[in-house]
């Protein structure tokens, strides 16, 4: 059999974007109907809150353990958010990818530029808002914050959305059926790319066919 | 409306591979399933047969007409073929991409490779039998062919295969319905691809709404 001798990979999939443009929401809804695929858990130093589960929700770990993984180069890409940090560990995504899963990794985007450095490889999408009117609507409809937040939170969405150069696919969040299925669609189309079946032409010669 | 200012021009879908890989077969299954896609008609210095329309299955044009065509670079690509030329004229594709209608141009190897040189914005596609044996197979049903001839195809498709490296996506053709599904993905993923919505961004801000 060809096909069990051709090495697949999983893909790692970045799902990015600015705040409120709703890249949750459409994670959550991609791994219900994608049960193979695996969320990537975060590793952090700050405490577990109730119900947090270790190992699920994130991995939790000193502060000293956490420079050490940073010092060994474990992280896909680390951040200090005020007295903690957040890091997505490499030997987690890894083994999942090894396996043939696909794993996301829900990020926003300077975590997401962080990682397209370490792991090119990676598919990296950028979730947008449909509009920028509807972004504001998103984030004011969220009222818990003051007028000053929601107008720093606005502006740094819109700012933000420079980046998107820098990402591989770009999903307008009109609906989140809709921008499912394009990521179905992406994760489809990117398993089809010539560089990433490099093997198969070895494969398919294989077993003195192709002489 | 943001939608209706955004120029959405449609995609140059060149569905190529080997002799006997079933690109034809792929190709008439996915424009059925999409009314809306072109598929690219050709210009011939042949004469028509029986049953064969002007503008639908080819062009039909003198030999002095396809070469001012030629020195006037209306084609994407064309060739020689024994004592009559084939081509693919760019009026025809273009006017169709401009509507916004994706065309299919369905073609062998060095037609594509040609095809690229000019329109590299093309989505190239491999279609690639899932082995050689079974590659050999289709060769050999078709059953109108000696012993030397089906030798000389299959020799040939093999060859060919090395070409793959200058495709983007390369589609195992085991079942013509998941191909097809794969080419709809890939078309899907393709106009997500930030390359291709460079004036979504300014779009997406237009009516102030970006201060």
């Amino acid at each position: 059999m060809v096909k069990n001798k051709i090495k697949k990979e999983g893909l790692l999939i970045v799902i990015s974007g600015p705040s409120g443009a709703g890249k949750g929401t459409v994670c959550r809804a991609y791994l219900r109907k994608h049960r193979e695929t695996i969320l990537s858990v975060s590793v952090t130093t700050r405490s577990p809150r109730r119900g947090e589960k270790e190992g699920v929700s994130y991995f939790f770990r000193d502060k000293v353990t956490f420079k050490s993984m940073i010092e060994n180069d474990e992280f896909l890409e680390y951040a200090k958010v005020y007295d903690n940090y957040y890091g997505t560990p490499k030997e987690y995504v890894f083994k999942h990818l090894e396996k043939g899963h696909d794993v996301i990794l829900e990020i926003d985007i300077q975590g997401a530029l962080k990682v397209k450095k370490n792991f090119k490889e990676g598919v990296f999408i950028f979730i947008m808002p449909p509009s920028m009117k509807e972004l504001k609507r998103r984030i004011v409809s969220r009222g818990t914050e003051t007028p000053e937040a929601i107008m720093k939170r606005f502006k740094s969405a819109y700012d933000e959305i420079n980046y998107i150069n820098e990402y591989n696919y770009v999903v307008v969040n009109d609906s989140v059926e809709k921008a499912v299925a394009k990521i179905e669609a992406i994760v489809t189309a990117e398993k089809c790319r010539v560089d990433r079946n490099r093997d198969l032409y070895t494969n398919i010669c294989e077993g003195g066919l192709c002489e």
